[in-house]
């Protein structure tokens, strides 16, 4: 009988926000008349700007003529939008990045998942702690994460725990690491990392020939001046890092598709003999043979965010979040609960009160406010006895959800 | 120093249709007044049809007010797209496939090359020779392939010839294989498989724990009666097979990008301790995983194909293409060719003259004819002295083009 990957039956039965989405439909049905806010998943509520509808529009106008089709495009993405990104997202802060450097995808999620293709399963990988579960799933899928432990962890991933006891800075590995996960301003805590703190982990990798996999998402959601929006600020980044970018929160992409990942040329591994290896080649490789391109579509709204108007109308739905996660900051603390993040990122990280675990939490949230957010502990073990809101709801919800909280806990 | 994936060391050095299109630049900076002709890498030339580019426009319209917006939709699809490839590809044909058997993506590409993900790197793979490039590089990179050999193929892959000699019908293997790719109607050779043919294949993988990875892409195309479109119209099948789907071809979606696989939830492999798993689960958990889910704007699009009129428009291109193919098959005859295919798929395979090797007639056709097509070869061993022709360009194209071979060759 055909054999299936064993890794799979490391996971834990479901993926995190699958059982945030059964718990709040289990309540959901048992309370029918229950107005519950979601500031759970961070999913983005704002529409998209005028500048991508019209783009988009004419991108699909394109499709319906034959002067104009588009059929399949260079599985790397169109270079419309690759020297787009070369010059807004790179040149404008004085780094310098190839279009050939950049591969457009569907998502952020797809890459830091597929990443692991072109990489050895021998490779040691370290992870923060709490953490974006997609890290640690794909690499047990891939056999990098050895046996479940009993706590949700796995026995050959390094964790560096980031608490509240180290200000979210983790600390390097005591032990060698091969593939390190760093994602700032960070997704679950929204807390950042400055260039001195970011350049410590440039280094590291530079002194023990790590790979940095640094997933900065939530870039357009800095304030703070000294918090890099890019690795590439670092000198020597583009020997250690891979960097995965999207357009789903910085531009509310995430129900049309579209991200992007920057593979330098001058990074290379080593083969099992020690030969250099450029990944840009590799993962050149991965693209064209198991993906076919981005959407024309989606591709078209991308570029279009980076038009004056695009910017500038991306920009402000990144500020009304921004205004909603002060909004949390400031009545959370009103309501006794100790809170991070919330200046560079969406997110909010808040400790349980009473030393709740983050389930318990979850439920009683849900139960007596109808809020509903993600517990820590689904981020990791050191996420336990912590909880993560978002700042992705309208203005409107946001203040109600934070009515009823500072009405229960104040 | 990090490790790459050492297979990736293992590969050709450019994926076949990479090296077509450089060739073709090669040339035409060469030759800049040359008017190519190209009848080669397989995408769609008729724009997209009024019924999806009104679902799209609409679509675009939904992602720019609160009210409509859709921003993360379901991993594995909409309901509204899942539910209409379930009564419409499967029900109509009196197959009964449930919704959540059927998984959309972004294209059969990515979820052909995705699928090893959930199965073991020990299994032993077969695939008919010649072959879409895909399954072979994909299995090389996951392990499964062996070393590469002379001729570019690898020591652990089973080869199954498919040759004017066994008129394009694959022998079944004669050593044990897990995992068995089909393609029918088949790229590159354009032949089909009747209902009886195609039974064989299900009951050996029934017979010998096997499981069939079913790429039926180009079932659109299919013309002839006791062909089947889909492979769970053969009894069984549900338990051996997953098959591949794509609006590509079916509905020009090659930009837009949409397809979808159908995993059963009969269908079970087994782990290393022997115990039976789901694979339908697995494919659940990698894709709730590594995927977001495809762009909400190409999913109602896909949707739109499934409407009467969408239907019926989609339909016409597809004569189109195959009044093309008829129009191939009689000029190439007629120049003297021995050709294949081209009755129930767009593609057209020809023996070259004079056992020509495929790449020298790609050259020849190329320089003599400025017409360019896909060279037999890299498909596979058992394509060498064969030549990939698609009927996917124009009629005004694909007549000038066999006006020039006819009074080249006849």
């Amino acid at each position: 009988m055909f054999k299936i990957n064993d890794n799979f039956c490391q996971l834990a039965e479901s993926y995190l926000f699958s059982e945030v989405a059964r718990r709040i439909a289990a309540f959901k049905e048992a309370n029918p008349e229950a107005e519950i806010i979601r500031l759970g998943i961070g999913d983005v509520t704002i529409p998209l700007c005028p500048a991508a509808i019209e783009a988009m529009h004419a991108a699909v106008d394109d499709e319906a003529n034959a002067a104009t089709f588009r059929g399949y495009g260079p599985e790397q993405g169109y270079p419309f939008l690759r020297e787009a990104i070369a010059e807004h997202d790179y040149r404008a802060r004085g780094v310098e990045i190839a279009p050939d450097e950049i591969f457009v995808s569907d998502g952020a999620k797809s890459d830091t998942g597929n990443i692991g293709d072109i990489l050895a399963a021998s490779n040691r990988v370290a992870v923060t702690d709490p953490v974006y579960p997609v890290y640690v799933d794909t690499n047990v899928m891939a056999g990098r994460a050895g046996a479940p432990l009993a706590g949700g962890s796995f026995s050959k991933v390094v964790y560096l725990p980031v608490t509240a006891e180290n200000g979210f800075v983790p600390a390097l590995p005591e032990e060698k690491v091969d593939m390190i996960y760093l994602c700032y301003p960070n997704n679950p805590t929204g807390t950042a990392l400055t260039r001195e703190q970011l350049k410590a982990w440039v280094d590291y990798a530079a002194a023990n020939g790590a790979l940095i996999l640094y997933d900065s998402a939530y870039e357009a959601f800095i304030r703070q001046e000294g918090v890099p929006h890019s690795i590439y600020e670092i000198e020597g980044a583009k020997k250690v890092a891979i960097e995965f970018r999207s357009f789903s929160k910085t531009a509310g992409f995430t129900g049309v598709r579209c991200g992007y990942t920057v593979v330098p040329k001058e990074l290379k591994g080593v083969d099992s003999e020690g030969r250099e290896v450029g990944l840009n080649h590799l993962w050149n490789r991965r693209q064209c043979t198991k993906f076919n391109g981005a959407s024309y579509i989606s591709q078209r709204g991308a570029a279009a965010i980076y038009t004056p108007e695009g910017r500038r109308q991306a920009r402000e739905a990144v500020d009304y979040y921004m205004a909603n996660a002060a909004l949390m900051l400031s009545e959370l603390r009103k309501a006794g609960f100790e809170v991070f993040g919330g200046e560079n990122a969406p997110y909010v990280w808040l400790k349980t009160p009473d030393g709740m675990d983050s389930w318990a939490f979850f439920d009683l949230l849900l139960r007596e406010c109808q809020v509903a957010g993600t517990p820590g502990s689904g981020f990791g073990p050191a996420g336990e006895g912590y909880f993560r809101l978002t700042a992705f709801n309208t203005l409107e919800n946001t203040r109600e959800a934070l009515r009823r909280i500072v009405s229960r806990f104040a």
